[in-house]
């Protein structure tokens, strides 16, 4: 039980599996190329503030850091729409008292650091991983330094630098494909010390091929993300001079330059950063896995990603367990139960940029919607929105992802059947039935 | 018109492409990372022979080259199968007077690059690219030469090195997918200096899940592939003795031990290979693009990798000249005009596998094929079987994959009805109109 433990990446699914492999009672050393968050201010390369819920909760509370982590988050209980003439409307997330959380990622990353190292983690910032024996758990960093174990984990992200050691190898399958939308960060200050929107909410500008959102942070500001095409008619592309930036913003979100006093002076100088979703299998290779990004990169349209990461280590660990920590049987057991979970979340996080851009403006979704509350308010246990299967449940992904192509499949012949018009006539228990049957 | 071209690779498509840019008077470098091959014999890596068909014979024509390659071809006219029980059966290609061609594939390569020499195109061997600066067009070797020039041209194969800088770059969809087989090659000696098999057909032992395939050499031996699963019941992970690798030769390839005395010897020594897929996009990035191969590699169960890639060279060359040689416009424009075919031809190599290794042996199919003939007898320019739209035709890939598609589903229809097997009451003209109605 006291195998050696090298993780290379310490950012929040690195820590975090560091800190809870430490807790198991493994010599743990976390390596990061990075310098030391908690003493130099980071530029950002990522999004600044991500959504918690309720299968990252469960592993922090595991950890038994949820109570630090606490303090930072503010609930969002729904969705905010805000219309092109900046009417604006509701969609609840789930029942009475589920949230979502927005959560600062550097103060989520500085508490697990410092979790860890207080439970004698050693961790070892700026370094950089170059080279990696995948057979031998051996890795070589940029300094000059190197490191051996018995295990190599990377949660070294999307680009991940263990993950190109294994693409090199026989037989290694793998695939990276963008989205055609960038994304591009902007800033609303607080006014007088409040607030500028409603802070429970995340708020969502729907304008069919690309959309705007805000998540509340912590200091009374938002972060605005617009979701925007690199190329064509209305894109990063289209808009080259001020004049265009600034009738595109009165056209589609007039709500938005009264908030932004220097809109056009952050859109011209925050960067554009594009959208992956990557794919690989296996995620092991000899004595080395992979977990979180480096393994299963996602857009991040589900506020899943972290969330998903963070399970990553429950169920990590719960096969550990398992196997009673026997490493060549916990990498493959692991990686083949894990798989199509990963798969799952991927199709649905590109599934709901969709929903989110176009659909939640749509009066059949609307529709929808409307009809899917009414058949969980009176099944709440037979009938549990696809939604709420993500987002409030541990259910494995692809079996919510299954369930939900029922449902829809289901609530699509309602709706042309126009049954959902005439709600007293409705027969909700031949609606369960019918999804209890295909099931 | 006197630009420098450097093309990095000088494999069948490298050389070919070197060749043709010279003869439209521009200056080329040809960089190959191993050792000249007329010099030395290379260990292959790759098959030995391959099917050279239309696609690949137009644009050695148009090099001149032709007839310097015809004295290598053995024409293969059709498939022939060999069951369980040894008994053989044919299915021609195509028309009488259609085949396709076994050529090898160290001899093709020798013909072209003596033809390139001959031409004034330089050529490097033991130059292995290692860095590519592709908006310079510039490229690094590993024995420190370098090489710039105002075009750069990755033709360096499915691993291709300068693919992998173009991985680094934003916004680059790749994807890299291994099929569940893996292949070995075996030898078939010639029989007192003759064939041992029929030498103008391409013999296939399908198997269902797997299959075995000779094709003939021009020194009179066959060289054999069995095309098998690496994991499995039956499988390569499952031969691992003697007796097993002989039991299974006797048990579904009962005709083949006579003809390999060394067998086992051959089977235990010879290395088992992968099989790769390979899709990117775009093909460019700044003056360097990437055909052949580097661009998408494919499964060789259509027999179109090579003469894909030589078509690559013909449709480059086409793109070239209408653009008047304006790089900055040749590579998207050959890139947008060509990727949907190469796609195409990627999604039909994979489907023949499953057609040569199972279907072929059905009676379902085997009376799907005697219908077809019959439609194409009947009504040749009408309806033209999807083997030969690929094989024999210039259509481009993605045509060829879509009518297919439409006469599969016509196929089926008719099977269903059971038609064809009162021939003399079948309307061949109302078959073939509904082909043209769909279209």
């Amino acid at each position: 039980m006291s195998s050696q433990i090298n993780v290379v990446g310490a950012g929040l699914v690195g820590s975090l599996l560091g800190l809870r492999l430490r807790q198991k009672g493994f010599d743990v050393r976390l390596y990061e190329r990075r310098s030391d968050p908690r003493k130099v201010k980071r530029a950002e390369g990522r999004s600044i503030n991500l959504a918690l819920s309720h299968r990252g909760i469960g592993p922090l509370k595991a950890a038994g850091v949820y109570d630090q982590v606490a303090p930072y988050l503010i609930p969002m209980k729904g969705r905010m729409m805000h219309s092109k003439s900046a009417d604006l409307t509701v969609q609840p997330y789930g029942k009475e008292g589920q949230h979502i959380n927005s959560v600062p990622r550097s103060q989520l990353n500085k508490v697990l650091l410092e979790a860890a190292e207080q439970q004698n983690v050693e961790v070892f910032f700026e370094h950089q991983s170059t080279e990696v024996d995948l057979d031998m758990a051996n890795v070589h960093f940029s300094n000059g330094n190197s490191a051996s174990g018995d295990v190599l984990i990377g949660t070294d992200g999307a680009f991940s630098s263990v993950r190109k050691s294994m693409q090199l190898t026989d037989r290694f399958n793998f695939s990276q494909q963008y989205i055609e939308h960038g994304y591009k960060e902007l800033h609303i200050a607080a006014i007088n010390e409040s607030f500028a929107l409603d802070p429970n909410y995340l708020h969502i500008w729907p304008r069919g091929n690309f959309m705007l959102i805000a998540l509340p942070n912590f200091d009374k500001t938002f972060t605005c993300t617009l979701f925007f095409p690199y190329e064509g008619d209305v894109s990063f592309a289209s808009l080259r001079d001020e004049a265009q930036i600034s009738d595109f913003f009165s056209k589609y979100f007039p709500d938005i330059p009264p908030l932004i006093p220097d809109l056009i002076h952050q859109f011209q100088n925050n960067p554009t950063a594009s959208l992956i979703t990557t794919k690989c299998d296996p995620w092991h290779r000899g004595k080395t896995i992979i977990l979180g990004d480096a393994a299963h990169a996602i857009v991040p349209f589900y506020g899943q990603g972290m969330n998903s990461g963070f399970e990553d280590v429950r169920i990590f660990g719960e096969v550990g367990e398992s196997v009673n920590w026997n490493w060549n049987e916990l990498l493959p057991t692991y990686s083949k139960k894990r798989k199509r979970d990963a798969d799952a979340i991927s199709e649905l996080a590109l599934m709901n940029f969709v929903e989110m851009r176009d659909h939640v403006a749509d009066p059949k979704f609307l529709r929808q919607k409307k009809l899917e509350a009414a058949i969980h308010d009176r099944f709440p246990k037979d009938w549990l929105p696809l939604y709420s299967m993500v987002t409030f449940s541990d259910m494995p992904y692809s079996e919510a992802l299954r369930l939900g192509k029922i449902q829809g499949k289901i609530m699509q012949e309602v709706l042309e059947e126009g049954k959902d018009l005439i709600p007293e006539a409705m027969d909700f228990r031949e609606i369960v039935e019918r999804y209890k049957a295909r099931k």
